[in-house]
């Protein structure tokens, strides 16, 4: 009965995870007959509140999840190339995606999976304002507009808004699927999901 | 070529998780055509190395954590019955593994299992050492024998030096599997593992 509910997709720029997530999505959208709902949030926020910090930071933890991510990306068919300068501040690619989001959804989508190739494929930083308007410019966006949308308070203030509601929603993690309720944290839990989704829970 | 070399399997006895891989283990073994060397440690020392916190009580991931014990449990199909108090100290299971294999690895692997299956399943308590003594008094072991060997000081240095082993070689969660030196965290890298096996890396 839930068939065309849309399954929340939540995501921060700056995660290997997330990015290779943001790579299934199509297919994943295919198998489980649903869409996805795109939420990029941040995930800096997160760490303050659960007291947590990058992965790459934690000891042991460290070393393990630098080599997971070109391992998980290789297990999963998805080009990687970490980035030489890692974890990066995502503020900017936050708002670009929902000042777009405002006006085309689709467009917002295409938006977020060019950024997240940029960062994890082909090196670019987007944390820069100035990429980020590259990157959006080369996928049709209005470049003046759009710059004077990431500084726009209106635009600061939904954005904010968006990463408050994740947080209020329990995501603390990325990528991290909501399905009719039930939570999901992590590109490993995606068969989990699928099976969830086709025997309605269990 | 490495068809008989273990693969190792390293788990915490208060881990829900390491609790499930020890129920997978059989049937692991089997698809693989490896042995597991059962190694337990605790995450006690690692805590304090990573500056980490057991899963139930970081805020929102613990919330997400206790759903997600349960959930996978059912989903692997492992009886699992959250224990009231948790987590806690696994220094009486642990001794009491290493004082067995010393005589028998085969025992000392069925005594961990009834050890997870009392907590996880039992709802009995396995950090107290009396019932760590009468589930292995019903396995078969000389609990006169194993009650005197908990208090060895060789085996307590024995213990000691089986954790500090795992923490050596980077072993930082529960279950935490090694094959041919690379590394697998967690019940949902079994299948990214099986993979890695059976195409010799990619």
């Amino acid at each position: 009965m839930n068939a065309a509910k849309p399954v929340d997709f939540y995501f921060e720029f700056s995660s290997p995870y997330g990015y290779i997530a943001s790579r299934l999505a199509d297919a994943l959208e295919q198998r489980i007959g649903r869409p996805l709902a795109w939420h990029p949030f941040l995930l800096g926020p997160v760490f303050k509140m659960t007291g947590q910090a990058p992965l790459v930071e934690i000891p042991m933890k460290g070393a393990y999840s630098r080599r997971d991510f070109e391992r998980s990306a290789r297990w999963h068919g998805v080009a990687y190339a970490h980035p030489a300068k890692f974890p990066i501040g995502t503020v900017a690619p936050l708002r670009a995606f929902y000042w777009t989001q405002q006006r085309d959804a689709a467009q917002a989508r295409r938006l977020a999976k060019s950024l997240y190739s940029a960062f994890f494929a082909e090196g670019r930083d987007i944390s820069a304002p100035a990429t980020v308007l590259d990157i959006a410019q080369a996928g049709g966006i209005d470049r003046t507009a759009l710059s004077a949308g990431l500084e726009d308070p209106a635009v600061k203030e939904l954005a904010k808004q968006r990463v408050d509601a994740a947080i209020a929603r329990g995501v603390f993690g990325s990528p991290f699927f909501i399905v009719d309720g039930e939570p999901f944290w992590g590109v490993d839990r995606i068969p989990m999901m699928e099976d969830w989704i086709r025997r309605g829970g269990w």
